[in-house]
């Protein structure tokens, strides 16, 4: 089996991939051939591996790089790649450039190769699609109505997949992924950042700022609930989906002030101590757009996507994936 | 007050210019000049004026071209151009081209065109965005799932044009139509078309086909009520719309069997006679698509939108609009 990750080179994209080297097999196929894709120059992989793995700069707004990444015909893609929601919204064209003409540029290159080839194609969407005013509860059915570019770019490459799959042209799957939480890494540029930050930071010592009030809401899984969603979706049997290939993704709701409470349940008060609070207007008035009410991905969990329960537990996954299962912070 | 049609080719297109012409204004503002463009070369308007009246040959799929029809930056301006549902499922490349591509170079060319142009643009789509399984009734806020490529693309269509009209770029509005019936001339290929055909032709004394089961239901309102759509969202303030730009029009929920039946009490046995029913497997498919609920069209009610009540009413509309007030089948 040849895998194709794009956007390989992002956090998601690395550890699905360190997890395809670690065990050799999707599904209980033996992978032949691993190749990772971005817009940047991959990071070199050191993971040893049974198989090859090759990296490759790919700028997918170019129709015909977008198509030679399909020369050796991957039969599992992963179309991770996307332009941040805040850079989305800063920068209207590059927004739809990689984010609407990357996926009708990959679709376009699937569909033109023919003579039968339709892979699996696996894409990440996000809560973003959504938007207010909202019923009680947001099931997989509650209508796209982003409030955001990057949500509407992400919506419309829904409806794309969607279409191309309805036709046959190839085997789509759509994970609405929560807010990936706690990301590790740098601060990026999405607009859900300040939800990693405000524990990220403070377990290693460092001061966080918290630029929204504490009763704005998200929904949240970790990184590695996210590998798990993307290799599930990888194998699981599409007939069952229907035509709507657009699976909400489990996830646990809760506010910034949950976020903190389970902050100082897992790590204590010095901890805690290190968020400051200082508002910003312009993140304030995003995150007025994403008072979601609670989540039921029941359709996903029934296809046997799972993630986790607790703010206490995604915080501890954390502390035990990124941090060698100490936290730094208090041992200042 | 400066108009531009695209589509201005089209029964809908000429319709409205005509209603211009006899006005010559549109809400109380006087028009100045009226362009009619259209991918195919616009019939001489032979209705007089008191503006002038310019027709365009102008393929929208390409940017440039696009481009060139607001050079002269018109005041208003409604999308109207489309390939039709059949069109669309049977020519994949062509259906996006037109329908997704021409959307999107008509937004570009008046977002490039900057220094605070922001036009009045209504779009006209359709109620193939939607697609089952249904709720009990279907309003502007139930989930996009198209079942068609032509819908899938006036659903991104949709999507795109609220998000430009949020990042302020134009002042959009979206009609999602009823099917419109009668609708008058040839046949084409619109896979709804069955719905008027199985009415126009008997009522001069041709046969029809109907090549579907009498339980086939649909959403109806006349040429005459499209029009009056168009004009009034001309003039709507769009501040009331909040972000979602899209409405759904209000029109008359029935089954081919409700327009029979319609028929028969307006023009009696004999031209009920010339329906043959042949089924057809493909259009059963497509229609199994359409098995809408009802329509509740309640915002666009409230914000003045108004269409017939009766199947009887459309085709009453139908004889006095286009047949002179007479049913010529019953002269034969």
């Amino acid at each position: 089996m040849k895998i194709l990750i794009i956007g390989g080179g992002g956090m998601v994209g690395q550890k699905l991939a360190h997890k395809f080297a670690l065990s050799g097999t999707c599904g209980n196929q033996a992978i032949t051939q691993l190749t990772l894709a971005d817009a940047f120059a991959v990071p070199e992989f050191t993971i040893p591996s049974n198989f090859p793995v090759k990296s490759v700069v790919a700028d997918i707004t170019n129709p015909a790089i977008a198509q030679s990444l399909f020369t050796d015909k991957p039969d599992l893609v992963f179309h991770l790649a996307a332009v941040v929601s805040g850079e989305a919204e800063a920068n209207f064209e590059k927004g739809y450039s990689v984010n609407l003409g990357g996926i009708t540029n990959i679709l376009e290159a699937i569909r033109l190769t023919g003579n039968g080839y339709k892979p699996r194609l696996v894409f990440t969407s996000s809560v973003a699609v959504y938007g207010g005013p909202y019923r009680e509860n947001i099931d997989d059915d509650f209508h796209l109505q982003p409030r955001t570019s990057y949500g509407t770019q992400k919506a419309m490459s829904e409806l794309l997949l969607n279409d191309y799959s309805r036709r046959g042209f190839v085997d789509g799957i759509t994970l609405r992924l929560p807010t990936i939480c706690v990301r590790p890494g740098k601060p990026n540029k999405a607009a859900s950042g300040l939800f990693s930050n405000i524990l990220r930071e403070p377990l290693v010592g460092i001061e966080a700022i918290l630029p929204a009030d504490k009763s704005a809401p998200n929904y949240f899984a970790t990184p590695r609930s996210a590998v798990g969603f993307l290799l599930h979706a990888a194998t699981l049997d599409t007939s069952l989906l229907g035509d709507n290939r657009a699976l909400l993704m489990p996830g646990v709701w809760g506010t910034v002030g949950d976020e903190i409470d389970a902050l100082r349940r897992v790590a204590g008060d010095d901890i805690v101590a290190l968020i400051k609070y200082e508002p910003d207007p312009a993140v304030e008035r995003m995150l007025a757009n994403w008072n979601f009410p609670r989540f039921v991905s029941s359709r996903a969990n029934s296809l046997g996507f799972t993630a986790e329960s607790t703010l206490d537990e995604i915080i501890q996954i954390h502390i035990d994936d990124e941090l060698g299962g100490k936290i730094p912070g208090l041992e200042k």
